[in-house]
């Protein structure tokens, strides 16, 4: 089966809030630098409409990515785009195989 | 809007052959090195089930990941991995936004 201890990935939708998809993005974008465990944290626009970002997350553990929620900058950034999100939706939680 | 050079990502779901989930993640990672414009290629199972995968990539042109298709490396992965496919989605083509 899988790994034991193999790496916990994540991959959430938003809705954004009309008119404030670039703005929600720049938020997650800013929240998400120097989080401690973090492998990986990519925030992108799906091509086909103007609301929807995916947000594809890769931690060394669901323990670091659940401590990233109580850091101030993490914080920070969610009390601004929370304003700006119509919708959130967790798609996909994982075990990581493999990653470049 | 979005930046126009914005870097290109993809989101899919394959599901696996029953109880080939992780030969097939294996034939994903292994095909997945050393492609030329690719920054990131993460290869996970979800978490709730025995046989989907989850494949999050990153690159930096629509055209490099089209010429990564014909990648000798690609193919041979390709080729090993078709009898343990059962089934593929692709979920989403993105602009990228911003990326850790």
């Amino acid at each position: 089966g899988t790994k034991e201890h193999a790496m916990y990935g994540l991959i959430g939708k938003f809705t954004a809030a009309e008119g404030q998809r670039d703005a929600l993005m720049g938020y997650l974008v800013e929240g998400s630098q120097n989080m401690p465990g973090n492998q990986s944290y990519v925030v992108a626009a799906d091509a086909g409409d103007e609301v929807t970002i995916w947000v594809t997350e890769v931690w060394d553990s669901p323990e670091s990515h659940m401590a990233s929620l109580k850091l101030e900058t993490v914080q920070a950034a969610i009390a601004k785009a929370r304003p700006l999100i119509a919708g959130m939706e967790r798609v996909a939680e994982t075990a990581v195989a493999g990653m470049v």
